[in-house]
């Protein structure tokens, strides 16, 4: 393999691992033996299982996201659903993400990086959903985009990551719906 | 000890475990040790860690919430709010939920013993609050409760969860407010 494509091989290995067992069972043996090549490769690129998770989520956060602009606040809040909602159903991203919540608790620099690449970007979409709105006089000028965040991500979060049953048909037009309402309230 | 003493320390171990190391690295060893019982005492009663934790999880649900009854959605979401504010907050449950809910994904006992300690009790309160509200009309008859219980908790679980911010001054009141004008959208 080259070089590049061993690197790219241990990132999605990484991945893979994490959803399989989870961070706290992950071994860098597992991923050696998952991405095809030796554990000396894996601690040539990096030091320990902490700081390859690291390095490897943080590099998801520099993809960044668009924010939608559909001309209305409803439109764009259910556009970021969409998104979101795809996001989450994820099979890595579901199991990925509350682990990694976990282990954030015990490790900083994962807490650092999960903000990174997931609440940054979030919250920056939001604001300028938040502040397109405020320009078209849909909401007030001083709307807090952290609250605007809870509200918009809050309740898909909680139904498909910690309830995790189906939502019904339509659930994503109906949320919309009662966040533009929870937020001009 | 007397045996229902041990079988309290046993208990207590298991929490403090799942809080400090998590289920994934937490050990029959350590949970006696923290307990101060020998092994034995533990496999006496339980067969197994996973049996340990669905068994103690479990015996919380028993304990059931009551449904704020405040003659108002505004204050009955507001008191629900309050009390899951304080659960939430409390570092116990800030890192076994999110914990077991990990391990949910790979055992189905934990989801089931889970689904039963936390979800089943919440859902019973705001259905309840869902039934006085439309008693009185403030919602209509055919509201969805499962909607509204992902409303009332999914944006304080992802603050104080997720993002794990301090929400400013006033949120509590803020977020029933809105959540108030979600529910009625």
């Amino acid at each position: 393999m080259l070089r590049e494509d061993v690197t790219d091989a241990i990132r999605a290995a990484v991945f893979a691992e994490l959803a399989a067992v989870g961070f706290s069972r992950m071994s860098i043996e597992g991923i050696a033996r998952r991405a095809g090549v030796g554990k000396t490769a894996v601690y040539r690129r990096w030091k320990s299982k902490l700081s390859l998770v690291v390095d490897v989520v943080g590099a998801v956060a520099v993809q960044g996201l668009p924010a939608p602009d559909t001309g209305s606040l409803y439109g764009d809040v259910r556009a970021l659903l969409e998104v979101a909602s795809h996001a989450l159903r994820h099979p890595v991203a579901s199991q990925v993400i509350p682990d990694l919540l976990v282990e954030a608790v015990r490790h900083p620099e994962i807490a650092d990086t999960l903000k990174a690449a997931l609440l940054d970007s979030q919250q920056g979409v939001v604001a300028q959903i938040v502040q397109a709105a405020a320009g078209r006089g849909e909401l007030p000028a001083d709307t807090d985009p952290d609250r605007a965040l809870d509200l918009v991500l809050g309740p898909l979060y909680w139904r498909l990551v910690v309830v995790r049953t189906e939502p019904p048909r339509g659930y994503l037009d109906d949320l919309a719906r009662a966040t533009v309402a929870a937020l001009t309230a």
